[in-house]
C-alpha cells in the first residue's frame, strides 16, 4: 500500500490542506509535466491494476458499455497523459488582477484570484477523471481528495500512486493528491459533512449520484451535468438549419448530457417539413414519441407522456410537442428543463430575443446545435464538468472556474471614522 | 392580513417564480421610488406594528440592547427610504456582457449577467433589513422570499404590506416581495429544503442561525459574517500606526463582524510599546486577556485559553498572544480564523508580502484597520451581507454579488462535427 491512500478521513483531509498552503507557489507546471511522463512510463503498472477491474467487473457480469468506460488501453493512458500536458500549458489561474482600485482615504484595493484549498471530486467509473480532476486540481492550486468508483478502485489506486510519486521528484507534497481509499459508502458521507475541511466538492457522473450529492452535502457544491435539452423550432425555423441541427443535437453523442432530448415546434412550422425531420431521425434509429398533434402528423410516433417531458433519455429516443407560441415553449423549457443548453431555431428577431431573454439555462442557442456546450469546445482548454446552478459557475467548467478570489487592501495607517 | 402573506409556502414560492420572469424587462427602479415614497408615507402604519413587537418584547423582558435594534422612529424609516432611493440609482447589475468571444465555426458567445430569480433571505431582528434585502434582490432581478424574526413579524408585515402596495402601483407582480408570514419554525425547514424552487438563501445574523442555515440548506447558500479577525503587529511594526489601528479595530464598533478580536505580536516587537498600547485599550474599557509572554508584559491581561482563540467576543474584549514569527501568526490565523478580516501592521516587505499570499481570507489588510471591510466603503453603494465563503461571493456583497450569468449563443445552422 503506497503512502498518502486514505482510510481515516480526517488527518488525510488536515495532510491535504497542509499541501495546499504550498501549491500556490509551487512549480505546479513542472510537477504536471512530471505526472504526464510517470504515466506513460508506468503504463504497465496502470494496465495490470486496471485488468484487474475489469476481470472483477466481467465475472460480476456487468454489462459491455460499463467495462468499456472502465478498461484502459495503452492508447487511452497516452491520451490522458497529452491531457495533461495541455493542461500544463493553459494559462495560471491564480494571482490575476480581477479589478483594482483606491479609496479615497488612500487604501489601495486589489480583487485577485486564490485557489480553493482542498477540492473533493466525487466521480464514477472512467479512471481517465482520477488523472483529469486531480490535474485541474493542481493547476488551479488546490489540493484533490478523489473518491472515484469502487470497481475502479485498484485502476485508481495505480494511478493515484502514479501521479503522488511524480510529485514527490518534484518536491511537492504528495498530500496534494489523495485517494479516498475505501470501498465503504460511509467515506462519502463523511467527505461530505467535513465542512471547512473541503471548500469545495463537485460531483461528476449519472443524475442519481449527483442528486445524492446536493442534497446531502454540507460542504459547498457545484452541480453539474444532468441536461434535459430542448431544441424549439420556431414558425419562422428555416428548414434547411433544422434537420441537419436537431439530427446533430440528438444522433451525434446521444448519451452526453448537452445532446437533446425534447423537440419543440411551433404549430405553425409545415407539417411536412416535420413530418420529413422525423423521418430523417427514423432513419437515424431514434425512437419517436409526441403529443397527440404530433401524432396526427407523424402517426409513428409514439404517445408521449408527461414523464417523457422530464425524462434525461441519454439514448436514441425524442419527445417531440407542439406549442402554439414562443412564449408556451419557453413555459415548457422552464417547466421542465434542468437548465444546461436549450436551442431556438428562427430567423424572427423578436421570438430569438424573446427566448434568449426568458430561457432560464446555463447555456441558449439560436440556430445551432445544444452539443457545443463544452468547455474544449468553448476555449477553456479543459473542462472539470458543467454546472447546472447558479451559484459560482454556470455552464462549463474550466480553471477559472475553480478559483475562488480575496481583496489584498495596503494602506500607511488608515483608520475607519 | 394583507394578500401575499405566507402560509402556505409552495404555492408562494410558485409565485414568487412566476412574478421573477417579469423582473428583468421590468421598470425595477421606478419600483424602488415607489417603494421608497409609500416607506415615508406609510410611516405611521409601520410605527403602529412597530410599537407592537416593541411592546410584545419589553412584556417578555427582553434586553434593551435587541429592543433597540428592533424598535423604529420616523427618523429611522427615513433613513430607510432615502437607502432604497441609493439602490435606485446605482448601476443596473442585469444584461452585463461580462465577456465575448467568437468561434473558428463562426458561433458568437456572450457570457451576460441574470437574475438568479427566487431569492430566500432569513434574518434576525431588525426590521431594516426588511426594505434592505427586498431592495436589493429587485434591483437585481430577483424575487425575494423573506424571513425576519419572529418578534419583528407585526413591522415585517406592515413594511412588506407597504412595498406591496407600491409594487401593484407600479403593475410589477406584489408577489416578487414575500414575507414567509409564519412563525412556526419550520417553515424555515421548508424553505432551506426548496431547492429548485429558490435558488440561494442567505443568511443574515448571528453565528448560530448562520450554522443553522448552512447545515441545514439543500438549497445554495452564501454564508456570510462571523468574524474572529486579526490583527499582527510584525517585528517591523511602526508604533505610531499599530495603537491607533487597533484601537480603531476593536473599540470603533465593538459589536460588528469586522472588529478584532484576537491581537498577535511578534515577539520582537517592542514590549514597552505593546505595554503601552494594550494600556491604551484598557483606558477606552477594553478587557485584556494574554498568553503567557503577554501577561509577563503587561500583567493586568487575564489568563487566555484556547476558547479565547475561538471566540468571536462582539464585545469590549481582546485575546493577545505572542508570536515568534510572521509564520506562525499566519498559522494561528488559518487554524482560528473565520476567513473574515485580517492585518498586519508591518514595514516590512517579506512579511507583508508572505501575509498577504498565505492568509485565507475573505480581505487581507496591510497597515490599515480591519473594520474596511464593508460593502459601502469599498463603494458597492449597498450591501447585502459580507460573505466568509469561497464559492461565488467572498467578502462584501453589493448587486454584482446577486447576479448569476449565462452563456448566449448565436449561430447560422452550426453543428458539432
Amino acid at each position: 500500500m503506497t503512502a498518502g491512500f486514505v482510510f481515516d478521513l480526517d488527518p488525510a483531509l488536515a495532510k491535504a490542506r497542509m499541501a495546499s498552503r504550498l501549491l500556490s507557489q509551487a512549480d505546479r507546471d513542472s510537477a504536471l509535466l512530471a505526472i504526464a511522463e510517470s504515466l506513460v512510463a508506468e503504463k504497465q503498472k496502470i494496465l495490470e491494476a486496471n485488468y484487474m477491474d475489469v476481470k472483477h467487473e466481467q465475472t460480476r457480469g456487468t454489462s459491455e458499455a460499463l467495462v468499456d468506460r472502465l478498461e484502459l488501453s495503452e492508447g487511452r493512458i497516452e491520451d490522458m497523459a497529452a491531457a495533461v500536458i495541455d493542461i500544463s500549458l493553459l494559462p495560471d489561474p491564480l494571482n490575476r488582477v480581477v479589478d483594482q482600485w483606491d479609496l479615497e482615504n488612500g487604501l489601495e484595493i486589489r480583487k485577485v484570484t486564490v485557489p480553493f484549498g482542498v477540492i473533493g471530486m466525487i466521480y464514477e467509473s472512467r479512471p481517465n477523471v482520477t488523472v483529469d480532476a486531480a490535474s485541474l486540481a493542481l493547476k488551479a492550486g488546490s489540493s484533490a481528495m478523489l473518491r472515484g468508483s469502487s470497481n475502479a478502485l485498484s485502476s485508481n489506486r495505480a494511478i493515484v500512486s502514479v501521479i503522488q510519486e511524480a510529485l514527490e521528484r518534484c518536491i511537492i507534497p504528495v498530500d496534494a493528491v489523495q485517494l479516498v481509499d475505501s470501498p465503504d459508502r460511509t467515506m462519502v458521507t463523511k467527505l461530505l459533512n467535513a465542512r471547512g475541511k473541503v471548500d469545495l466538492v463537485i460531483p461528476r457522473g449519472g443524475g442519481s449520484l449527483i442528486d445524492h450529492v446536493v442534497k446531502n452535502s454540507k460542504v459547498p457544491v457545484i452541480e453539474t451535468g444532468v441536461g434535459n435539452c430542448h431544441i424549439f423550432l420556431d414558425a419562422s425555423a428555416d428548414c434547411r438549419m433544422a434537420t441537419p441541427i436537431v439530427t446533430n443535437a440528438k444522433v451525434q453523442r446521444p448519451g452526453v448530457c448537452n445532446a437533446v432530448e425534447t423537440l419543440l415546434v411551433h404549430k405553425d412550422f409545415g407539417s411536412e417539413e416535420l413530418s420529413r425531420l422525423l423521418y430523417s431521425l427514423k432513419a437515424y434509429g431514434v425512437e419517436v414519441v409526441g403529443c397527440e398533434e404530433t401524432r396526427a402528423i407523424f402517426p409513428q410516433a409514439g404517445i408521449a407522456t408527461e414523464k417523457d417531458w422530464i425524462d434525461e433519455y441519454l439514448d436514441l429516443k425524442i419527445a417531440v410537442r407542439i406549442v402554439d407560441s414562443v412564449e408556451q415553449a419557453i413555459q415548457h423549457i422552464n417547466t421542465y428543463g434542468t437548465q444546461h443548453s436549450e436551442a431556438i431555431i428562427s430567423s424572427n428577431k423578436r421570438s430569438t430575443e424573446m427566448f434568449l431573454d426568458q430561457v432560464d439555462a446555463a447555456a441558449v442557442f439560436v440556430n445551432s446545435s445544444t452539443r457545443f456546450t463544452d468547455g474544449h469546445v468553448f476555449g477553456f482548454g479543459a473542462e472539470i464538468g458543467i454546472s447546472t446552478q447558479k451559484l459560482h459557475a454556470r455552464g462549463p467548467m474550466g480553471l477559472n472556474e475553480i478559483v475562488t478570489h480575496k481583496y489584498l487592501i495596503e494602506g500607511d495607517g488608515q483608520i475607519r471614522e
